[in-house]
């Protein structure tokens, strides 16, 4: 007896799961112990031309009656975005259907409705692809680290934005030169917001910290911050220093373990960190665990056929749990920790400020840190006149404290120009 | 109702299997939907100190009569080595407990008998800290990757030799005198033989490319070379060219698909490959997968407490089948693909020959290559007179041809000395 697959959205990711269900055919049947058959396909247009071979019988424009129908076993949605996904994927979660999903806006916007339909429905809903691409992300984090305790989280989760800042470290461009290279190759889309502002890696820290941390989390919990202001003399300077500008996604818990924060936003790491070597549009992201220690996972973060290898684990894995009358993992949120403010955040910062040349300067630019509890961890003076600047360095002090120095120093009248403001991120790591 | 944990050995990992379970007793019950109980701990002897804070009540000497307690229902074999570990998990999985086991000499060894117990039993097997300790691979390669087909696996999975290699790298030291520096910091043990002959990787290549090919794999298939013969020369002259050496355990398949090969053998790869950045003791796995392309998996491979995240990672995960009544993947060896003897591997190598410094000298070495139709990518001539060497670097060649070549070379009069031969890998990977 086949397991009949609903396949919703038939775009660069839909027509790559086609095109490896039927390469694959084989391989799936004895993997899962039954074969797959593709039952139907659901499309915006019949009449579009597509990637994949599909039969047109299979194709129809009525998702919603394809999700609910009684022969479906599983449901594949790759249709992107809220709606209809999520009407969708509840439609077929409600019946008792199991959902694969790669859709990362959905389950950081509103996954708490969709965990609890598969709850409901006593059916399965796994969504490796919406991290991370191919990358194994989601598995080891539920269920190889589920005997650990995870601290923290930090991920190079959005190929666009390191594609542009590797570009941007490599040659020296600027960040629209870079953006219009990576336009060109197809890294990035016509309108590039959900990348460079982060909005796409915050939907992805949302998730990751849900995990990791055993709790609720949503994108409104993340701050966000793009890449759209990082200039060549951002990153020249970076590099001279031995770090390099990543867009990353954190999620940390607190010193004292009872809340976590979950933030998006360009950091500078040392060149020695592992994800530092983390080049084009890849993808990684460390895991630091209590007795597992550091760990990596590095790959391909998107395209057609990589996000299809993880879509087809979990078919694969949900069809082994229909035929075994089985259940995965389902959400696990018992801690229910505390998101706390950003302003709680605890990192160390890189200063750089345009200041007048003359005696006492940095006494006082010292005396502003000081006032707000920040310590200093090493400050240099480049250029002379006109060029002076101070570059200055922090221990770890709270995002507040280090906001209210900033903003101090803004008003002193020695201080021509806060010039960029960037914090230092993986320093603790080997 | 609290699940029943036997564990058996209470060594390094196993005092630290008990003190998590211990620790996390709050967190691992409100993931598993039941508490785990430690119900007992077999070990050899009851009067010696331990690391563990374990109730004395709970240890014994009389490991087959705490497998086979009608009251347990989980089996933990942390003692290592073939016997008596395997007549115990056998007992435990005839008499239908699950079973989650570090061991790697067993699983390569003698899979194929456990892995039938285990589905005659109708328990599940679970070995994820058998190979590359907290680092979440076993997982990732027979779930994630079901849906994908594994071109090659190559991997850092000895924590030891890496430890000794970058060493060696680093500063320039001998073999022995990192080996040295390895014992004395605990990374080593005082019979370093398992590790530095390869018989431990060896193990961790069987299990991963039984995995990632389904099929069967013994120690036995591989292909196994240590590193005692690496020399502080070899190490630097790879460094001069832009190379570092690791021991590498290596599957992949053939170019046709129908075989595959296992190796365990030092090779030169390129400082730029991902692999190359793992330092100190730690592990790492380079996947490459057809759809999901290159993957990387990094951490701790070895230690109490990473090794002891992996197993409670499977108690875990068993705790729930049990609880479901369901069982996990079991293993797969439909594909029966053949292991082809290392005379069909096809690699490429780098050659060093002690050479007399006359004319023709190279057009007899290069014909000596063209004769076992090994090309030439690169040559070099390196000092002259009584110190002339030349350093080749060949293209991809089966290992048959270039041994041929190699016993042609050392016959040449002109050949004073074979110095080295080196596979080198990795050269495709960005």
């Amino acid at each position: 007896m086949a397991l009949k697959v609903a396949l919703l959205g038939c775009g660069v990711v839909g027509s790559q799961v086609v095109r490896l269900m039927h390469e694959q055919a084989d391989d799936l049947a004895a993997r899962i112990g039954a074969p797959l058959e593709l039952a139907g396909v659901a499309v915006r247009r019949l009449g579009r031309r597509r990637d994949a071979d599909v039969d047109p019988a299979l194709l129809t424009t009525d998702a919603e009656a394809l999700v609910t129908r009684d022969d479906i076993d599983i449901v594949v949605e790759v249709i992107g975005g809220i709606e209809p996904a999520r009407s969708l994927i509840l439609a077929a979660l409600n019946s008792g259907k199991s959902v694969v999903t790669a859709n990362k806006a959905l389950l950081a916007e509103d996954g708490a409705t969709v965990h609890a339909a598969a709850r409901a429905g006593n059916a399965d809903l796994y969504f490796e692809a919406a991290v991370a691409g191919a990358i194994p992300l989601i598995r080891p984090l539920r269920e190889s680290l589920a005997g650990d305790h995870v601290h923290r989280v930090l991920g190079i989760v959005n190929g666009t934005t390191n594609y542009i800042l590797d570009q941007m470290d490599s040659s020296g461009a600027s960040f629209s030169d870079a953006l219009g290279e990576a336009q060109a190759l197809g890294y990035a889309e016509a309108d590039p917001t959900a990348d460079v502002e982060g909005f796409d890696a915050a939907a992805k820290a949302a998730i990751l910290a849900g995990i990791a941390f055993h709790s609720r989390v949503t994108a409104a919990d993340v701050h966000r911050e793009g890449i759209t202001e990082i200039t060549a003399t951002d990153v020249a300077s970076a590099k001279a220093m031995g770090y390099v500008i990543k867009l990353l996604a954190i999620c940390a818990r607190s010193d004292d373990g009872r809340s976590f924060g979950v933030r998006v936003h360009p950091a500078m790491i040392p060149r020695t960190h592992p994800l530092a070597g983390v080049r084009e549009a890849y993808n990684a992201v460390f895991v630091e665990a209590q007795s597992a220690g550091q760990l990596m996972f590095y790959g391909a973060g998107a395209g057609g056929a990589p996000t299809a290898s993880a879509v087809l684990g979990d078919i694969v894995a949900v069809a082994r749990n229909v035929l075994a009358g089985a259940r995965g993992p389902e959400e696990s949120t018992y801690a229910d920790l505390v998101v706390h403010p950003m302003g709680e955040t605890v990192t160390r910062y890189h200063v750089s400020l345009d200041v007048a040349d003359k005696p006492g300067v940095l006494a006082r630019v010292a005396d502003m840190f000081a006032k707000q509890d920040v310590s200093i961890q090493t400050v240099r003076q480049e250029g002379h006149g006109a060029d002076a600047q101070l570059v200055l360095v922090t221990h770890r002090a709270s995002d507040a404290a280090l906001s209210a120095t900033i903003e101090g120093l803004r008003e002193l009248d020695i201080v021509r120009d806060v010039v960029s403001v960037m914090r230092v991120e993986g320093e603790d790591a080997s």
